[in-house]
């Protein structure tokens, strides 16, 4: 039997809730297709920070590289809101995805049918939006340098940061997506700013060499204010967009919150090698965490996309996901996609049913 | 009787007919409260590269610096979108903001009664949303240098930009923004990405200590990818938002696209002394350029915000934004505002009919 080893980042708040339900469904879906999980969990965010001081120990990140996939839960909290900036549980997580060079992250937003009504879209608008959001996950504003506060010529106190983009980068990355776009609806659209930033100008014009490469996928650009006010006017109109790392965060987060249900998306960070990083898009919901009420569904997902995309187990993938649908459409809901008429579950309760269907 | 001297500048696609209709509505409002206007128009955007060869020509800057206010169109449009930067048309505007010093753009975003099925969103999300987003507009990574094109060490080309704030310039947005928020529903929320960017810590820190000149007006902080979210799953949270260059432009637009009608929003751009700039929210929309089919309502509340803020005539601001009401009251709605049973009508047309309810 193929066996592999995956490394569990429970992380803070809610998340070893959900990564322990994951493991289980993601285990049983592996057994099911003769391929064996040993995992290994370890520490990160503001766990690490409390235990051990720093957000991303050497060991995790060692282990984390020696394995074949990463499944994280979530990080961050108020309690760490305040500490400096490399005692942030963000920056642990900014290092890892450095360390594991993961540099392209894939958002899905989709809007399920049994969820269309989550949405605060009218349902006309919502129903079938299917958009995935390939950000780039490990340059730009995030990770350019200089950085840092100085004094300017006047004396003045100053914050700054570097939005920087090389060729390379945005080839890679705009290969990725045109990859993803091709498998998908076939249409990339292009996300900059290059009316006014030079980083984005360069954007462009490397997206726009790189589509002759694709001949099969119609390419758009869109300037990102623009891009904001589709996404809500219209979120049908989008199959793949591709963009950089502070616009991604920004777009991905909004495509998510227009399907209603961000409790249930995954998404995968994968590099030119090397083991992925799987996650919910969700946060670490302090406020919820230890009640039981958390939606884990975003990492069982997560999960699937693990199997796909780091172990080429599709079936075991397809198996999560049906299984996912059958929980849903057996009515079974957490909290936050309730609705009358429906069974209120927590979410290990949510688990054992994802299990039950598998 | 007072008078005042304003600067038209109409620029491009649907900008002149827009600007038309509003300078005889402003003109008319101002003389029933016995201010006298002079106008005089002049080039700017793709109009003014036509015809002379550059975005913002010296006398136009200089006209403007000498009037009592601005009332600009729109500017863009395909023809000069591969332009090189120096003569894009949005290089003109950004040189505007910046020659006028207009720091502080004011952004309302407001679902009228009349048009609240125009939204997107679910009618009970999307009715009584109130927001003013305060845009700080001469700083931040729009002006930031370093910038432009560069070669790294490993001799790959590189597109750069610096995202930089003082401290005076938070510290004056920040008041501008307390200061609005005061008069509006006391409660400010500013966004910033203090998680990752030195630029924002430097923001929190400085609107943190602001904040203690308005100890009536109650402030909360907000990561900007969470307030991509947030103005989508429950717009009516927010009253007043205070946010950088960039991720005011983007938040500022999805805002406006909550309301479901960006052709009656309108914006003012002011500074500390000098002249203010005033401008619908949209676009120069070229696609309906010179079909007389264009939405003046933005530009005409746009207007109103000049006479209110620009020059101090509150009675003659109100009696436009009345006016406006009245009209839509009495059914009459552009293309893009247009539901069944009103009745549709062309841009000069809807002039007509708030110069009528005047
Ligand atoms: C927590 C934060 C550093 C992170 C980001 O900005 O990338 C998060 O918002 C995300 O999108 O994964
Ligand atoms: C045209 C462009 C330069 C401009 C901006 O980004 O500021 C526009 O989007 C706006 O918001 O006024």
């Amino acid at each position: 039997a193929r066996s592999y080893n995956i490394t569990l980042l429970p992380g803070d708040g809610i998340g070893p809730e959900v990564v322990a339900v994951a493991k289980d469904v993601l285990s049983t879906a592996g057994s099911k297709e003769g391929v064996e999980l040993r995992f290994q969990e370890m520490l990160m965010g503001g766990a690490a920070l409390d235990a051990v001081g720093v957000p991303l120990p050497d060991e995790t990140l060692a282990a984390a590289r020696a394995s074949d996939a990463i499944l994280l839960g979530a990080i961050g909290g108020y309690k760490w809101d305040n500490n400096e900036k490399h005692l942030k549980p963000e920056t642990g997580l900014l290092n890892i995805r450095a360390g594991l060079g993961v540099f392209a992250n894939l958002r899905p937003a989709t809007v399920l049918p049994q969820l269309v009504d989550a949405s605060t879209l009218k349902k006309e608008v919502a129903e079938g939006v299917d958009i995935m959001v390939v950000r780039e996950l490990t340059g730009g504003i995030y990770f350019g340098k200089p950085r840092g506060f100085g004094t300017n010529d006047k004396g003045e106190e100053t914050g700054f940061n570097t939005e920087i983009y090389t060729v390379s980068e945005i080839d890679r990355i705009a290969r990725v997506a045109f990859e993803v776009a091709r498998k998908r609806g076939g249409k990339l659209c292009s996300v900059d700013k290059a009316n006014v930033l030079e980083a984005s100008m360069l954007w462009r014009k490397r997206v726009t060499a790189i589509a002759s490469e694709f001949p099969d996928v119609e390419l758009s650009h869109m300037y990102v204010d623009n891009a904001a006010m589709q996404l809500i006017r219209n979120p049908k109109q989008f199959d793949t967009i591709v963009t950089n790392n502070i616009f991604g965060d920004i777009l991905s987060d909004e495509a998510s919150m227009i399907t209603g249900s961000i409790g249930m998306l995954p998404s995968a960070s994968v590099g030119e090698s090397g083991p992925g990083l799987f996650e919910p898009i969700h946060g670490s919901a302090p406020d919820i965490a230890g009640q039981d009420k958390a939606n884990p569904l975003a990492t069982i997902l997560s999960a699937a996309m693990l199997l796909r995309y780091a172990l080429g187990v599709e079936n075991a993938a397809k198996r999560i996901e049906a299984a996912v649908t059958e929980t849903l459409d057996n009515g079974f809901r957490t909290g936050d996609i309730y609705s009358p008429g429906m069974t209120l579950v927590g979410c290990k309760r949510m688990g054992e049913e994802v299990l039950k269907a598998l």
